[in-house]
């Protein structure tokens, strides 16, 4: 069986830090396959990284370990925590970044002894690395740390329902501009959607619109989005996480 | 055997986008080994993933699936492919990025079903990494689609010979600002190179002029180049894809 | 066993460069694992790369070998070798960035033979990727290159001890925007540290301080480090790479 591990991070690579943790994760488990989720999050972007593992964890087969760093709270007393959830298992900082696995049903967390010898500003490398290591060989997580009960989530604002319709807002603005909404209820196609003063079709698919307009659509993570076809809706219409956007029926 | 799976796209890496496809992949073939090539094409530049994909294609093993997910047309009508040519696969949408593949003699495209469950606007994930998982345990190119007899290609333009020299074209420029031309014929040193109104001498490496000098060479891919030693030619030059390059005997 | 061989070259990934030899890599030595450090060092950044590898390289397991190509003197008469040091190798341009390794107690180099074959321009596929499959199946150091003493070291410069103090340099700024010295003594937190006109209180971690301060503290390297709590050391306080950073006791 492959021992799948998961690496998402803020370090960038140039300065060698991930690769530190690469070194330690496979000095502890030498047949460990590491997967590069990303280290281009935003530097401390806590939000950022709980939207990115909140599509990719899920995805991966029972048994992967995932590890989450970023963690401007490194060398404070934050807790560091291993979480199981659907039979994956989750390392991080105790900081919302994985609000999405502990939000399923029956995910548990424990709260990580730190070694003494830890670096108090990586632990990255001198604890979610070893730990990551013990969980690919079958180390229960109850071994690993102390019942953590309350762990800190950071959830996604609900959107609210109104008679004529809903108000959600935009949560994330994609590489390529689209806008990411909190609004999973794909609505009719006779419906429209107000955004930053554009009133916007809600279509299937980019192709349902000429190059270069607006639309709506249910994106891939079955929220809705707003798009621009070819090109960037964040741009054309001036988008940014936070901001309003209110369904309604014609 | 080893199960190998390249991925080039211009999703970058903080979205989550390209984790979800390697969580798809290694859910359905959980021994490949998946090769990073790049998530920082350019967004929604063929040409450029057409140049990457012309460079590494054929450097891997046989066997190798290459999945390539640069898709200005996803979400509208454009067709989904899949290719073998010279003993490996590739995956892509049907714009262009397959071009040198495709150009390889005895090459065979198919028109990839898309699963009714597909998001319209993710087939890096719903279509191509199902299909990659497929090929990888052997499934004939034939179960995947339809016969696909006219692929779309993206060449390079030829470049013409006269009695005294041959015209060509930049068509890329490198992250170094070497600048890399569609001429494969290697001239002479007695040769000259006369591009944007620099004429410069054809050498065979940088170590035959002084630092800061410009020079063209053939480069690695066996194409004429234009570099500056231990500088950036594009800069120095003020050289963009597509200027013409003329090569004269002296 | 596993057979590991880690990346780090300035390419950036999205010409195909690093594409290239990861194949180059898998078509001779089907079986290895390849590890990508980074392809974002600063194009021709040796500084950048010695100061990286000197914090992986030790990191991995015995047997692993590592590929650097941060080579401005490709093409010039610059060698290429390949280290053995503390049971792991290394292959790389003779040009300071193997300065930690071959700084180990034990260590031996060689210089590389150059294939007829060999693009000038891109020893990385050539030259480093073949030889590093060599050295993955056990081919002896001394098959693939003639002795070579005397390597080029780019030492970092030595700190210098004062009676009331030590005076020593900001070798690097990381991505968070902390600056490394070359100080490795940690001081009492009675010692106060002078830089860039800031006299800085010595901590343990990050949370000893107010968020916003500046404080110096013994970095995950075991080096002193300025650092920020939640900010940017290089940003606010004006920081550089060469500045001078004076110990005091107080």
């Amino acid at each position: 069986m492959v021992s799948l591990v998961t690496l998402l991070t803020d370090f960038g690579t140039a300065d060698g830090y991930v690769a530190e943790m690469k070194g330690e994760l496979l000095t502890h488990a030498p047949d460990a396959a590491i997967i590069d989720v990303s280290h281009e999050i935003r530097a401390h972007d806590v939000v950022q990284a709980r939207d990115a593992v909140g599509r990719y964890w899920q995805r991966f087969p029972v048994g992967t370990v995932h590890i989450v760093v970023v963690d401007p709270g490194v060398g404070t007393g934050r807790a560091a925590i291993a979480v199981c959830a659907d039979h994956r298992f989750l390392i991080a900082p105790d900081n919302g970044v994985l609000t999405a696995p502990l939000q399923c049903p029956g995910a548990t967390a424990v709260r990580l002894n730190i070694p003494s010898g830890a670096s108090p500003t990586f632990h990255g490398r001198d604890v979610f690395a070893p730990v990551a290591a013990a969980l690919l060989v079958g180390t229960p997580l109850v071994q690993v740390g102390a019942p953590h009960p309350h762990p800190i989530l950071l959830p996604v604002p609900t959107p609210v329902r109104f008679a004529d319709g809903i108000v959600g807002e935009v949560v994330s603005i994609d590489r390529f501009g689209n806008a990411i909404t909190n609004i999973d209820d794909v609505p009719a196609e006779s419906a429209t959607c107000d955004v930053h003063g554009h009133v916007l079709p809600v279509r299937r698919t980019y192709g349902d619109v000429e190059v270069g307009a607006a639309l709506v659509l249910r994106g891939s993570s079955g929220h809705l989005e707003v798009a621009v076809r070819d090109g960037s809706a964040a741009e054309r219409l001036g988008l940014e996480r936070g901001m309003t956007v209110r369904v309604s029926p014609v």
